[in-house]
């Protein structure tokens, strides 16, 4: 039981000690106690929500064990928003790398369409942010506190496990303690820049995300082979051919013979790279032992408001702008907001697909509704829109003006290995098909990013903008400050 | 310098102890002593060859660092075969997993060539058959043994680096120390089965396949971006696909529009799938940092025989039958030589590409004498003949007879994923316009196979024949006995 971990929430009407919770947000429930503490409960905390709604406070249990039977009353009164029939009906989604970004925002959506969510995050993400001396530009609770938030404004519960994936003993735990009928992988490291630091940074990622799937992988089949795996892949797998990108796979007729083959693979980080590994392993494992499996080839995500992260300051999400996390639009925004230059790397004519973070969790709930068949190692283009980065700095550069923003747009070397004009053209209509109503990039979400931007200006650290991490340069020896700390 | 190892070895002319060193086998130089010793050197240990050849005898010492300067006055004399032009002649070729079937087979005709070598090593493969208790069908000499009769029956020096290529800090010494022109990589876990007895070998698998090449490749950028990676590869990457087979890339014609793209890859184990990871990260690292590299694909290798290997009986090469890490027609022809029905696996139609060991180092060879350009990732088929598993237990049945031995052929469960029926036709022309001289499969070689297994036919465990690990039963639980014990 090594490393599990598991919060509990049972309903507590005591008052008031929400200042005594945040000031220690970040030491209140560290995982060592947990380990050193094995199955003694700790004293109940308190707290209260500051909104409207009917108030509920929480008092929070850890334990060593999980304790998901508290939840099966809850779970009894379930009604899934789409359920695939009579013979697979998932209701307990676990959400891994649920602290993150997209995680986060997955997870409460679940959490509010009435599955039963358990997140799964080694919390590693927080640490890089630590290490590389990075922050969000949003102010962002710890998980413990957030998902007593989230229970006192609406009275449903989210079980967390704190440890690492690649620890097959506590996967293997959570397993067993939380039963899900489907499980959603965001827990990989997901910065192509991050694994380009140097050697160490691009051995952990492959390792990493690698073995975590396939940790992953054997979990279900141990457990639960009925259990849907969603897992994030990414459009960058696929690179930029010169023919049109269609969704997994390809039809290709060759010397007279035909055959559906998978997609050829391009990708140009090591950490693409892991996520294209990630798909060979588990389309083998459909193959082999019959598991169902999505891979969502998601595209660069942008915004940071979603239904339920702006039902509480304290359930917002984190927004990176930095050049190791922060994705193009998002970092943008934030250089339009503080008078920075917009960041164009090389001509600018880099073509990628875009969404919403509200299409990501849109599209998540979508795939698990509508489960993949055993056997099936099914695959969904998840984006919205085609952008280069010259569209965005363009549209950026408008909404700027429209705000009263100058906003100058500045061509940086290209820290990457990519083509600069190329031609791209990616499917996306599967998720359509499944019933996906885009949100998409218009003036009004542009306007509100950038006075999102704009309110937490204060907070922008200027030496985290520029790019340093070079995909020629990279090298063996360790990079002990990758980012500009000056 | 931890774990780096270094045999050099000077003419001495001392007697007859080869008795002794035979009796030390497998410890007269285990790896924790020279991690104790430092750089302190080992007494001299004395060979003698027993072979007409004019008789050298070696001192071998033993050092925690290199003496690559010792062999400076060797490279000065060397003729390479078929120099690739004035700007790079490589002369160096480090060989890492230079113990094992292909790669000492390898080692020893480079050296035979004129190259100067150095194996790299961790000797893990050895372990396996302690752990599985397996063995080879020829008895083997240690590695150390080896190299010290080699060089005192051609006068030629091996160098033997003795560690992990996924310990980086061993790496780095090992290319500071040798400075290779070129790397053949086969230091890798090689059994598809051996990737599919459980979870902790399936995982070990890739991380070892996986983290050992990135290595290789961050060693080749930090030390000698001119340095040719000859890695290999294996047919089993692209599958079975239903249209003809092509050497790595394929022309896709899609919706109007053509590009020519990484061919698609369908992996049917764990270990076939690490195989695919490395293509893909390598691919990567020619386009991003100017690598140049040959992935060698090679199909099922057979024979045990090179020129080099036997020269001596103690030179004599591995040779697997077992079920975990025999290949095909290896397996085949022991079954033959011991009366045990051929084992077929399910309707026997699985089809593959084979070659005589005696190709496999030919091939490499044409490799490194004709390298791949700066930024290329150059992809060969290596392999001469395709055969059904059908076609060999016939070929096998019909050689045997003309031996007077009876063969029966027995049809066992397929313990595999895989089509038993399917089309196959796999395109192998790049190594024969390099001047590949194919020693195809006959009657002649057939025979010397059956004749080399009825030889050692009393070494032969009968317990090891039988296939029985599952593709499907694969799980979470250690396999403390996965091959038969009784």
């Amino acid at each position: 039981m090594a490393n599990l971990l598991s919060i509990s929430c049972a309903v507590n009407t005591s008052p008031a000690t929400r200042t005594y919770l945040r000031s220690h947000n970040k030491c209140v429930l560290p995982c060592h106690a947990y380990k050193a503490c094995g199955n003694h409960m700790f004293p109940s905390i308190i707290i209260k929500s500051h909104r409207e709604k009917p108030q509920r406070a929480i008092a929070v249990y850890a334990t060593a064990a999980s304790v998901s039977q508290d939840v099966k009353s809850i779970s009894e009164a379930w009604s899934p928003q789409s359920p695939s029939g009579p013979i697979y009906n998932p209701k307990k989604v676990m959400v891994i790398g649920g602290d993150g970004y997209c995680g986060w925002a997955t997870a409460l959506h679940l959490s509010n369409k009435n599955y039963e969510v358990a997140i799964v995050d080694s919390l590693v993400r927080r640490l890089f942010d630590h290490q590389l001396g990075l922050d969000s530009l949003t102010p962002i609770s710890s998980i413990q506190n957030r998902i007593r938030l989230w229970k006192s404004l609406t009275g449903k519960n989210i079980q967390l496990y704190v440890g690492d994936i690649c620890d097959f003993e506590f996967l293997f735990d959570a397993f067993k303690s939380f039963e899900p009928d489907a499980v959603v992988h965001f827990g990989e490291q997901r910065s192509a820049p991050y694994s380009m630091i140097d050697r160490s940074r691009a051995v952990f990622t492959q390792q990493n995300n690698v073995i975590g799937t396939l940790n992953v992988l054997f979990a279900i089949k141990e457990f639960s082979e009925e259990c849907h795996l969603v897992k994030l892949g990414t459009m960058g797998e696929y690179g930029t051919p010169n023919i049109d990108i269609e969704e997994g796979y390809i039809t290709i007729t060759h010397n007279g013979r035909t055959d559906t083959l998978p997609y050829p693979k391009q990708a140009s980080s090591f950490y693409h790279l892991s996520k294209v590994h990630d798909s060979h392993n588990i389309a083998f494992t459909c193959k082999a032992w019959g598991m169902r499996a999505t891979d969502l080839n998601q595209g660069v995500v942008y915004g940071v408001r979603t239904e339920e992260t702006a039902m509480h300051e304290e359930l917002c999400n984190r927004f990176d702008y930095d050049g190791v996390f922060g994705t193009a639009l998002n970092r943008f925004c934030v250089q339009a907001a503080v008078g920075h230059p917009l960041t164009v790397y090389g001509m600018g004519g880099q073509t990628r697909g875009y969404l919403d973070i509200r299409d990501t969790v849109q599209c998540v709930e979508l795939a698990i509704a509508n489960p993949a068949k055993p056997g099936e190692f099914r695959v969904f283009n998840q984006f919205t829109e085609q952008f280069s980065v010259n569209n965005l700095a363009a549209l950026v550069t408008n909404a700027g003006k429209k705000l009263g923003l100058e906003v100058k747009t500045m061509t940086v070397p290209n820290p990457r290995v990519e083509a600069e004009e190329h031609y791209y053209n990616a499917k996306h209509t599967k998720l359509m098909e499944l019933g996906l109503r885009p949100h998409l990039l218009s003036d009004s979400l542009l306007d509100s990013l950038l006075n999102f931007a704009i309110q937490f200006k204060d907070r922008v650290d200027h030496s985290q903008i520029m790019p340093n991490i070079s995909w020629k340069k990279i090298g063996v020896k360790a990079q002990t400050a990758p980012v500009q700390t000056s």
